[in-house]
């Protein structure tokens, strides 16, 4: 008789550490005796019967993929709507499951996927089919409500604190004959977690980052432009650290202006450092640089958090003992306990409390003039940057990433007619 | 009496291991009794008799030197002209250096730097004045000739095939659903080293990076976008790495299409993944993001390579015994012995073969159909990436870099009209 299936699932942009969530996953779920199947990427491969056995994978390959970045089984962007609407694919989901035997749903993402493995456990509730189904926490946008952090961000923020030190170092080298304006654009369409991580590289208002903005404040050319002349003439350079997401006091986003719009009809982002660049060489007549990092500071495995780690894990390990409890709809949230030092620990959070909601910087985090974070952001993201997680590398100088077998598990079904 | 004295400058964009040869030269001179002034922001501290003491600096704070990027006295762009146009600027010099009792000038930099030091010395010859100049060479674009790689390209190298490795897994866990199109620029104006670094990422056709734009191959739109969807059909996406540097058959810069100029008329590069991403969006419709990493892949200390930290000390400790031994108007040039096992040593060389040339790829690195690197590029690159020179990190999460004392030394002469 086969034995009952844990399925996992990746979800939404992958991060530096959402395999070791997979790794944490299949290693607690071995230890119980549990067999684990992966979706090929997402929940597109639950629907299309995607599947990939894990027990095909060495010990060495599950462990291995705990230092490994990206989305070793697929990850994808594809959101089911309501229940209504999307009846027939929910319905899929349990035609899937049930042919493979699967009594447990492990969705690893965003706040969508919280939405959907909460909307696929109130169905199997309804169709009566054994399910437990969990969120598992991941976004480097650090975003999710109840949970006081998420993983993936820590990692995230630290190559982003990293970075924006070195090159303030480079930038002040320079700024005699070169250089004055340096220009660099951080992720986080909504809330502005990466940028504000930013504002560790430096401690005062004449170290760099000098400015930071926000999505959470309007963009206000004519203040911004001033101060950073300010910072040049007292300072000799100045380091801009610009969310991707900032809009104007109009609402619309402040990349529009170079902008386009994506295939699906979604703004392109990415182009804020590039304007504001522009902006300063144009009205200011200040030689400027910029740097757009995009999916490199969501994937930079080599300098990972190692709190971020630990915590990537710890939720990983939590959901498969969740789900074994049968504790449903639940997702595990990270507690924080104490700042100083800094403690935590995983409890249970419900779903319903969790899908669709978004949480941006509390107005305590913005400095009063919104040009920087304050103490309390400070006491907040620094311990999660803290300890390096290094990779282990090779001879050949690169760190060694693990590609998985991925052996696919013989469909069932007919196909699907998504 | 005061002791005589060697002064030390750096010049020309900064990298992540120019402070380590700086660290070099004050822990050799000090070895052997000499007094070193730093010269603040180049050549021009010199002209402006901005000099630093750096007898100052703690002992701990000359070690930590040798793991902070950036340019610790400060750099700069700013080129002499031949002796006869700019002969008052270097008469202006050599009465500086006198001024302050230097016998010894080690300026660190690139093929103009090299150009410098050795005009410096030919003065100084002619007047009379003793003195002993010394290029240190340094730059992450790797085009000096004669020596066998720059400090600073070595770190550049490995961030440069790191972050392409670990950006490519990300894009190949969310191509099903979202990017099928990723494009890193690297730097690289007239020489394509960092890009065909990006190369050791992979190992065969269809791993990332897919396709490889080098400056010493004429852009041909038309093959590359061919290229991109075949690519992109066949692995199901394609991770592209450009050359800031590339230009079309007629011998412009492709980074023009987007273009500008800067400050100093020349062409304002770093447009050039943008371009190429917009061209695959618009003719291929696929979706597609990219990079410019700028200033951080020549700041990323934290990804230091070890042989190029090995090598940035060895030039500035050689540098210091080449000067004491009076070895005038020569480089210490790093030479290869042996590829596998891979051994270095350091020799002079004189600073006549060096001034002004630039060094290319050779044909033979770059694979005959232009979009990739061969197996003698990759002999000769993965040495110079291998082994992780780690900074130490602070309690915060962040590295320890320091910041030097830079205590000014008084100036004896009337200010420069320069």
């Amino acid at each position: 008789m086969p034995r009952p299936v844990l399925l996992y699932a990746q979800s939404g942009g992958v991060t530096a550490v959402i395999n070791a969530t997979a790794s944490a996953v299949l290693t607690e779920a071995r230890a119980h005796g549990v067999r684990v199947l992966a979706a090929h990427n997402g929940i597109l491969g639950a629907l299309r019967e995607e599947l990939f056995d894990t027990s095909k994978e060495t010990a060495a390959a599950v462990r291995a993929l705990a230092h490994t970045p990206g989305g070793a089984f697929g990850s994808c962007r594809y959101k089911l709507k309501s229940l209504q609407e999307d009846r027939a694919k929910y319905e899929r989901l349990l035609e899937v499951l049930r042919a493979h035997d699967v009594r447990w749903f492990l969705y690893n993402g965003g706040n969508d996927s919280a939405d959907t493995a909460n909307k696929v456990s109130k169905l199997a509730v309804e169709f009566g089919y054994p399910l437990t189904c969990i969120g598992v926490p991941k976004t480097v946008d650090n975003d999710l409500v109840v949970t006081d952090c998420c993983p993936g961000f820590g990692s995230a923020a630290k190559y982003t604190a990293v970075s924006v030190r070195e090159a303030s170092l480079d930038v002040a080298a320079m700024a005699d004959t070169s250089t004055k304006v340096f220009v660099y654009e951080a992720m986080g369409r909504h809330a502005g977690w990466l940028a504000a991580a930013a504002g560790l590289a430096g401690d005062g208002p004449d170290t760099a980052p000098h400015l930071i903005l926000f999505p959470e404040r309007p963009y206000d050319e004519a203040g911004f432009l001033a101060r950073v002349q300010q910072v040049v003439d007292r300072v000799g350079y100045c380091v801009v650290v610009a969310s991707e997401g900032i809009r104007a006091a109009d609402g619309g986003f402040v990349a529009d202006a170079g902008g386009g719009k994506d295939s699906f009809g979604h703004t392109q982002l990415g182009g804020v450092a590039s304007y504001l660049a522009g902006r300063v060489k144009d009205r200011l007549g200040l030689k400027v640089h910029w740097t757009l990092p995009d999916y490199l500071q969501r994937s930079a495995r080599h300098i990972a958090s190692q709190t971020d780690l630990d915590q990537a894990i710890a939720v990983g390990r939590a959901a498969v003992g969740y789900a074994l409890e049968g504790r449903n709809a639940v997702m595990p949230a990270i507690i924080r306990t104490s700042d100083a030092p800094y403690r935590w620990k995983i409890e249970p959070a419900p779903l319903d409390r969790i899908a669709n909601r978004e949480k941006t910087m509390p107005k305590g985090f913005i400095r009063r003039d919104g040009y920087g974070i304050t103490a309390a952001a400070r006491r907040y993201l620094e311990p999660l940057i803290r300890g390096e997680a290094y990779p282990p590398y090779g001879r050949d100088g690169l760190p060694k990433y693990v590609a998985l077998k991925n052996t696919p598990v013989a469909k069932k079904l007919p196909a699907w007619e998504g």
